[in-house]
């Protein structure tokens, strides 16, 4: 590591602090969502908007710009860009452009317009009301343009969501997020075709049994601890939407979720939030309050908590491992089902109204009619008054299905009234470079037999080995698209996704 | 309410907007206790010290000083004292003072002092081994007497711990503790020894019962919320040490703890922790953040902690509301149990060794103990290294027992070894403002009889209200010396809790 100098140093103890402030953040959002009693809510929004400001105070700090120019001139500091302080600074540079970018007007007007929005579209869901929202929604439209024109965006081949989704995943663009989803929702629609008009379906019995939440929780803590969630540095409670609250490594809160005939939701919310829960127990402690200490940023995150939840949680080897657990932890209220039975039902595809509620496979297809009507309706290309409409002929086109209201439709997501618009591909991206990663961890460990006989055998430390040191310890070394290159010596691709779903569903299909 | 000028509405900013800081930091103080897996202890006290860091700045701001002086100075303002404004300065201005007498060399030294201290403080109580704690102790005693001499104290009549213990209490001199505590002592020890000579002892059956935690749990909530206590505002957890968190009055967190050969503690606890909790909540909200809105100071806080503990929670009439609803708990576990025998149980009284543990009556010689002790060091009447042989002293002086060990004697609360010299009073104080508050509120709902009934058909609604009116509302309008002669017309006294203990507790001994 090279020497740093003063400058660097600086900034390096201005920065973490200002890390540490947002950490007590992000604690108090968990809080919320967990444990505060419903009378806090008043008092803990003030909270919040005092950290948020405190935090935005520091980011944008003109101290913060001149160090940084201080450091980018210092020819030894970033000599090494794959150096802690090189990515640092290259990392701090990115957020500070990009957070000094909008002028304060635009930035209260934006947070004003939201939280009303929030609270209307909430209204309007309630009530199948896509009218009362459509003002809201079309002035953050609007305001998201002024955003991505402060933003800016690439002249040549560019467009105004590239500005926004930069947001959300470094050096992600609408026409690169174009050419791996066409040929992913090509070959997915057709998959899904297939599976539905197969001789075989999978029972549903399993996904309905009713099973006592104490033992539910009991299993899916197991399981999450035996796949490698460090209890001593987290903890898992419930709350309404699952989530991994990522305060730093050795604080990792992850959310599930339970009803009483719906434990492969449990178990999955689960393993999905352990995978998230597992990058950042990975994230390397000596680097903690600075971007090499840090994830990439969502999509990766997302590949963290999809590989877990898919690739091993949906297999057939942890389905070897788990079944009988299910029965010493269920007893007689399993008896009759096989572990056959489980897998099949786990893995079930059919298409559906709600995202959020969809199988791995059709859960891309709503991401990809998010992003092409958020995209159109940036560019103008769509009114919200027609954006029910154009909705639904999606719906119809890519799943097959009729939508019949809007509740279960275009109002289903809160992201857009939170003014996320660019955010929605970050999830199929996860899904897709966990599964490319995935791919190249099974050659590493000796292949697709090998690594199923260790699920098979409750062994997961060697898959978790490798995510560690390919993926989480570089923290935010590199960017998403380098990561994947370096690690998988491709660029990403829909390739390894369509590869693990053709060869496991249409065999539980009973086809070819 | 005066008009209030721009100096007080600029101080009225800056104080919230620190109050609310120091709020944040009370929830991560709570989360610390309650939730946070062990591997969060260093960055949780990062959190901490930053926040402390932030919130002493703000307190400390020389801005703050001018502001209350040009109020000090508005004479329309600060006319009526009982106003909330000219309450707000009055408190303000003591705080200020307080905060900014102490050099920062000397704040720092104390603060790594009593940090190291700390740690060889649990270490010498593990191995039962005072000489190493001794030295750490003669620093802070040292430090504290330095603290003292910056505080200052009246020199006519005051001493060192004087000055301390204002920081806990205001008013709260040693010569004004002694004159109540000395009666108090007296007749306690006379009362005690009757009692361990009495002809009829309490079994202690009920005491030792096995009984489920889950069960536990479940009846302490439900009485918890009977007696007032809004969950819709507030939560109940579990940690080693019962507390209460303040954060503000919508969101007050009680912890309790649970043993299952222990039933009487857990429920002792959460009527302790209640008390404090339905003052917290009883606050009024719309002074929230500023000394009006807020409780007095740890004695009136221990006086609502212990009414509902010992008043309430030990009386015959609760236990006749109570025992039908722990038969229908705890279903045959209690089988064989009679009110009497549960209502004699939880009054047992009985010296013992370590104050935590101790009973209503006792509890109070444990204080003195330490308010005798620590007053001496502070003088330099005693020597640290004698410390254990005057403490094994006093034990057999005034509760009749042996100290075996340092470990059960002087080194068994963590108080000293944080630099808490002038808090223990507080306890005990406490215990006589919340008796002499009772009879007044007894009185004022219909005498005795009329109230007892009240309990035994679970109605405490009268008595909440009672305690709403005439010290929950008024915040910090008062200090706790006027707030007593305000609502029972009497400065404090050790009679009204000696009537309690000597009507209650001898009947239960077959005493006349």
């Amino acid at each position: 590591m090279p020497a740093t100098a003063p400058p660097y140093e600086d900034l390096l103890a201005h920065q973490r602090e200002t890390a540490l402030l947002a950490s007590t953040a992000s604690l108090l959002g968990w809080d919320q969502e967990t444990m505060m009693p419903p009378g806090g809510l008043e008092h803990r929004s003030n909270q919040l908007s005092q950290l948020a400001g405190l935090v935005h105070g520091r980011a944008t700090d003109a101290r913060v710009g001149e160090w940084l120019t201080a450091c980018e001139a210092d020819t030894e500091l970033m000599h090494d860009p794959t150096q802690p302080a090189a990515v640092n600074v290259r990392e701090w540079r990115r957020d500070y452009d990009r957070a000094t970018k909008l002028p304060a007007e635009l930035v209260v007007e934006f947070s004003q317009t939201t939280s009303k929005a929030k609270a209307e579209w909430d209204t309007a869901k309630t009530h199948n009301d896509f009218p009362r929202f459509a003002p809201w929604l079309d002035k953050i439209v609007e305001l998201s343009r002024q955003k991505a024109a402060c933003y800016g965006w690439d002249p040549a081949s560019g467009e105004p969501w590239d500005a926004l989704a930069e947001g959300y995943e470094t050096g992600m663009t609408a026409a690169a997020v174009t050419e791996v989803f066409t040929p992913l929702r090509e070959r997915l629609v057709d998959l899904v075709g297939r599976l539905g008009e197969a001789p075989r379906q999978p029972s549903n019995r399993f996904n309905e049994l009713k099973l006592p939440v104490a033992d539910q929780e009991k299993l899916v803590r197991a399981v999450s601890a035996a796949v490698g969630f460090d209890y001593q540095r987290g903890r898992l409670d419930v709350s309404s939407h699952p989530f991994c609250s990522d305060t730093h490594c050795h604080d990792v809160r992850l959310t599930t979720r339970f009803a009483e005939d719906n434990f492969n939701d449990a178990l999955g919310s689960t393993m999905h939030e352990t995978g998230h829960g597992l990058y950042e127990q990975g994230l390397p402690p000596e680097f903690i309050g600075t971007p090499r200490g840090e994830s990439v940023g969502l999509s990766i995150h997302e590949s963290q908590s999809r590989l877990w939840e898919n690739q091993v949680g949906r297999s057939r080897a942890f389905w070897s491992w788990c079944f009988p657990k299910l029965n010493e932890t269920f007893g007689d209220a399993v008896s009759g089902l096989t572990e056959e039975e489980v897998y099949a039902a786990c893995n079930r595809v059919r298409p559906s109204l709600i995202r959020v509620e969809a199988d791995e496979a059709t859960y891309n297809l709503h991401i990809m009619i998010r992003f092409e009507l958020e995209r159109a309706l940036l560019k103008n290309e769509l009114d919200v008054g027609d954006l029910p409409t154009a909705w639904n002929q999606k719906y119809r086109e890519y799943l097959g299905i009729d939508v019949p209201d809007d509740a279960r439709g275009c109002l289903q997501d809160i992201h857009w009234s939170m003014g996320a618009l660019g955010y929605f591909p970050t999830y199929t991206l996860g899904n897709l470079y966990g599964a490319q990663f995935f791919e190249t961890a099974t050659e590493a460990l000796g292949g697709r037999e090998e690594i199923q006989a260790m699920f098979a055998r409750g062994e997961f430390a060697p898959l978790l080995d490798w995510l560690r040191t390919h993926i989480h310890e570089p923290g935010r070394t590199f960017t998403s698209a380098d990561l994947c290159e370096r690690i998988t010596g491709r660029p990403l691709s829909a390739d390894p996704l369509l590869r693990h779903l053709e060869s496991k569903l249409p065999p539980i299909y009973g086809l070819a």
